[in-house]
């Protein structure tokens, strides 16, 4: 396990005691550090998370101080990538007999005050990030306390020694638009994310591998970056359909965006797919809803999902090697794609 | 509160040693069953639940024995309806301080086996049920434990001393049916739920009256009971408009069974709305994203979970009055719903 800074550490795991000890404070304000509990002022509390993550502090006997219950940390709840994942979740964690607590951030990087403390009492076996990053000190904070976690799907920067499952975004995406070139598409637009998200920027590349590849230009309008929103949708799909060299195709890196494109069209009087195809990415289940059905990129979010619940499961004990799993992507032919005029 | 029965009882309440007393049994073994642990034998569990429910223990301390946890279980947890609720029921309770713990099932009418040992042992403050139902021994044993809960949304034969927050389903379906009528229509069809769902049932309700109100006749054939799934709607749908005496407006009692009597639509080349109006139930954020955009009844499903989170944390300690809260329901009009024929 050389990828775990933690496997070589040969020194000897602190107990309690010791870092009482070293802190010069009694186990009982160690454990409420340990604990999330309040009562403890800022600078004991610093002193001692240092000394926890410095000793990589280990319960002696780490199965009765962990509850059975795996924590979500979830960027929009009710977005449907999130809702799918969870569901899955759920799903695989009933089965283990393990409980979900869920929680929502407002903010993609970090959660709300009060979570940490709030996972630390409440002692799960496990974490799963869902579209949602935590900062350096809170990972810290989980790894001292032997609570594993993984990240599962799009997110911003990863650290690299932080374990993730996500999807073969590059590749999806390159071939989401190698479909509308061999159509004949020669003015393909891309609705892509936000700048700071991995995913985002893996399918913008994906997509610009593939028009290189054919010996096409990306028009610099016809590049826009928006959240995965929408709203977001059918405003990039508007601007997009009032330029003068208007595209024929639009890649949407995210369904949502792509039906956001469907909206703008409609409004505009621009038919799906003869005047108009559109291609998304993830594949959330109301993508073949969609009129016309939406040709998109599959992204196999409940199976992400239930890896990572048992990649947290699976390593009770144990530090998490770091593990990063790309799953396949596959392009979904529907109806929303067509060769350009016609 | 004389609708709570149970706050007429004057009797002591009885504390964990007089339970073992009478059941002849250690208090270990009375707090094993109170918190869903195993080691106790299924006659022995019996005898003390009816104990418990008999002189409904109340521990000395209630606050103290319960985690800052709510519980919610969950029908479909990746439906529109149940993610945009939970999604409002987490954001309530982390204002609150309280964690949420969800549970998916695959039964509208009774959790998984083991869903109710796992709330007893988390002794959570409360419980929300999203679409989903209890047996009455798991009802009672939620009560036993003062643990208050709510029914939150469609849901089946509820017990009438059950707590629900509801939408005016009737008045609501009243309303979509009117508005069809005073656009012209005659010929109109019904796409509703289970029989076994009250929702589902007063929309018919309400559908039916607004015809016979309007003295128009509902064709027996134009009646149709489905689950509240995508599929569904896509089937009736296609019933609907291969019938002799085709519909020229169908109203369907939820969202997602109107987008796939959208779907259905497409598939014949039935134009929305010139051919063919849809009303839909419950303003799920894809209704307004649908082609065309979906005319619906709108269900305030965010303000409804998060008046169901508020009512279960507002009665810790005691019981929780018989509360029958129906939201009010607005049609919103969109573009799918025109003149017949136009």
């Amino acid at each position: 396990m050389p990828a775990d800074p933690a496997a070589g550490v040969t020194t000897a795991r602190a107990t309690l005691a010791e870092v009482a000890e070293r802190a010069g404070v009694s186990i009982s304000t160690v454990s409420k550090v340990l604990n999330g509990r309040s009562g403890v002022s800022q600078g004991t509390r610093t002193k001692i998370e240092a000394l926890l993550s410095d000793h990589r502090y280990n319960p002696r006997n780490p199965g009765p101080n962990h509850a059975p219950l795996i924590e979500v940390l979830c960027y929009e709840i009710d977005s449907w990538w999130s809702s799918e994942a969870l569901a899955s979740i759920e799903r695989v964690a009933r089965r283990r007999g393990v409980g979900v607590v869920v929680s929502g951030t407002s903010d993609r990087q970090q959660p709300d005050a009060g979570w940490i403390e709030g996972v630390l009492s409440r002692r799960p076996v496990g974490a799963v990030l869902v579209s949602s990053n935590l900062q350096a000190t809170q990972l810290q904070q989980l790894r001292s306390r032997n609570i594993p976690f993984v990240m599962l799907g799009p997110t911003g920067d990863v650290p690299p020694e932080v374990p993730t499952i996500g999807s073969a975004d590059w590749s999806g995406a390159y071939a989401a638009a190698r479909h509308l070139i061999e159509l004949g598409h020669r003015e393909i637009a891309i609705v892509t994310g936000p700048g700071d998200m991995m995913a985002a920027t893996a399918r913008l590349s994906g997509f610009r591998a593939a028009l290189d590849a054919a010996g096409l230009e990306l028009r610099k309008e016809h590049l826009r970056r928006a959240e995965f929103h929408h709203v977001d949708g059918i405003e990039q799909g508007r601007r997009l359909l009032t330029l003068e060299h208007r595209p024929t195709a639009v890649f949407a890196a995210s369904d949502v965006l792509a039906l956001g494109v469907y909206e703008a069209a409609r409004a505009m009087g621009v038919a799906i797919p003869s005047q108009l195809s559109v291609v998304g990415f993830d594949d959330v289940r109301v993508a073949q809803w969609a009129g016309p059905a939406l040709t998109t990129v599959r992204v196999p979010i409940a199976e992400m999902a239930a890896q990572a619940v048992e990649l947290v499961l699976g390593v009770r004990g144990g530090g998490l090697d770091t593990t990063r799993i790309d799953m396949a992507t596959t392009l979904v032919l529907r109806e929303s794609t067509a060769p350009p005029g016609t």
